[in-house]
């Protein structure tokens, strides 16, 4: 029996404030992307999602960004690159406190939001977030875009790679993301992603956004749990690969 | 030959702003406290800060805080002592990524600012850090005042408590500070200093305010280092020590 | 007809994160104390406030803080007077601004959370906020819990003074607010505490928690918006007000 | 006899940190560009600022960035510019009301840092802060780099706006600022500098760094402050420009 993996973002509560439903994604997802207090998070939300992570046995990741609270790590900053660096092994550490503290550690690292996007292709970023890896635990595995310049460099250096795809977004027939700002772009349809996913895990095709046959052979499936319509997608898509007899587990 | 421990605060800049002379002071101390980036620096400042201190010798101790960075952690905050725990486990993290990093480990805790003087009588607060360190890593030393509720119960949760002194303060008959508003609360004469200091760490008593002896035995001598004049003392302090015999090497 | 003020506070999401309904309260309320950035809120949720309260006829009052996103200004913070001042004076500015732009002014000010508690009996914090509306503008009329020292140092100081009562929480026979510790501080029944609303209005007295008549005229009403719940409340008692032949105006 | 304005930037330190000569540069520019809240300052800084500049007859003009007190706001921000006049805007209201609060007002606009060489170039973030002044008030003058995107849109919309030339930098042939990047772009001589900055005020060509003439004829002249040396020729400049018979006097 094969086994699949899928991973939210999560913790990305500040303070006062709540986003998603926490509680909801860890008895769904495998592998938990734990905002680390630089676009959202704080200790004592880091405190409750990494104690309840390993309750569920799902994989503590660190969900690295920028530092901008005010932007949620959702507009890009110029940010020296060595600077960067330091800004990603700061929020690693931090998250692996409190993952030991919980009886686990970080498994692995996912960058989010603006910095996620920028390393896909800005070469400098995506060198000093590797650079971070390699100088805190190189055989951290990070998780990221097939073809993004982090995964390539990533790789490069030696660091283990995983590759995603994303449960409802539509795809190129080369594989890239269609723009969220084309018609199409997000999937709503809960059965068709449902169906989607597990064509995915079990290296079946799915269709482009032409109609055309893509094989996506992810080591992860993204899925969203900031709105309560996503919570029930992320539920639906983890009980079709239950029952097409794949295993859910993480895969770090 | 006996040993003394010079503790200092350090890594105390933000972003483009500088304080102190980070420099210089690791060359005199043996021990660096560390601030974690809660009442000032970041993860920039921790980096090189923590990689100096490897070459030096020096000890890595994290400077924690309130969560204030325009107060500078000097002004004490009524925080909900759980969200204390989780907030100096967050500093003990991200400290120790850079200290592991740079080839070391944090090798002990001591509040900073507000912080410092509330967990003096605290009992919730100074039971919030104790939490921290026990949750984090129970063989970590703490630094702190003698008499505190913070040393008392630390000790009591079976943490290994060490007393510091104040190199340039002036002391009461019963072993407590003379309050920074009376006046002869700070020294100011650096030989008097050097000279107190070195009976310190010697076992012989010292002059409390009213002129009577007072026999301080402290575990590291605490020096400051955000004014010149102040990294005079330091290094005349240190002088002072070795000069006396003394080998001068981190209590943790 | 007599008229009557309900007030509420607004504009108490940060960024991506979202607190309360402030579309709907705008059209229940008559006056918005809106936070102003230093405990909730930013520069983007403060102008659609404002357009919007101008829109719904709603006065706008300054709902100033402590400087604490993390803590949402709930954490007594031991500030220096001087510099509590000059933050309450940042806040008024900035949201002035913004009231201008939208073709109004901040009409009063109302201190929030932890800062609205403290400067009940805390003189110097009391008298530093004073301050900073007398130093920005003394016709500004400032709302707050009758008996504090802040609305006493107020009235002393020439400043108009407002006097407001709490719709669903219950009151001692002196008049104070029953703690929140303690059971039935908050009442729950919309009916009673629309019935209560429309007593304090008319200058009909209301039970306090031991049964007794409790004589309360309050120039302006608070009531709470951060749930569904309290937004049903607040619309039953505006429409409890209409009712009973009483006009909703802002008091200022 | 002509009048010629020196502008500089202060009020650029934040909490317990310093940055620049704030009192020193008070007494020799004309125009003082205050920091916001935003990459620098803070409420008490800013009210320190207001007032001496007030009593120094030194105008108060906003020095507007980023939101990135980590960066200085000297990293680029991808913000959108609807959010981007709405932090214009916040930052233009706190600033005013410290003006008025010490007697005056904000009397122009200056972008600080990366978001002043961004919209060099950048229309829609130049379009933003443009938006915010005319929103704000569109009698306010606003300072920048001629021939950006910045001036000529502020002008299109109708707003007053005032080139700057910066004492201590060489230009092209085209009148552009050479590039920090390459030797040369910074000049050092204090008599050249001062001597250049005669030249810009009395309508005389300066040399560009191939040699030939260049006419600048600056608004306003800026100069720095944030180091001694800086203070010193800022000192100098002042002075070879009343030997030179000039009024020195706020452009606004």
């Amino acid at each position: 029996m094969s086994a699949v993996d899928l991973n939210s973002d999560l913790g990305e509560g500040f303070g006062s404030w709540t986003l998603g439903d926490d509680d909801a994604l860890l008895e769904i997802v495998t592998s938990a992307n734990v905002a680390c207090g630089f676009h959202a998070s704080d200790a004592t939300i880091m405190r409750r999602v990494c104690e309840r992570a390993v309750q569920h046995d799902v994989a503590i990741g660190a969900q690295v960004g920028y530092r901008d609270l005010p932007g949620f790590g959702r507009r890009f900053i110029d940010v020296d690159p060595h600077e960067l660096t330091q800004d990603v092994i700061y929020q690693l550490g931090a998250l692996d406190g409190f993952a030991r503290v919980a009886g686990s550690r970080v498994r692995y690292l996912k960058p989010h939001g603006a910095l996620y996007n920028a390393i896909v292709t800005h070469e400098e970023q995506a060198a000093a977030v590797v650079a971070a890896v390699v100088d805190y635990d190189r055989t951290l595995p990070v998780l990221g875009l097939p073809g993004s310049a982090w995964l390539r460099l990533a790789g490069e250096a030696g660091l283990t790679t995983v590759a995603e795809a994303f449960a409802d977004r539509a795809y190129t027939p080369d594989g890239a993301l269609v723009s969220r700002r084309l018609p199409g772009a997000v999937l709503h349809d809960v059965e068709e992603i449902a169906a989607r996913c597990v064509a995915m895990a079990t290296g079946q095709p799915v269709l482009d956004v032409d109609g055309g046959e893509l094989s996506l052979q992810p080591g992860s499936i993204c899925v969203h749990g900031d709105t309560p319509g996503a919570v029930q997608i992320a539920r639906r898509v983890r009980d079709a690969l239950a029952g097409a007899g794949l295993s859910l587990a993480p895969f770090s």
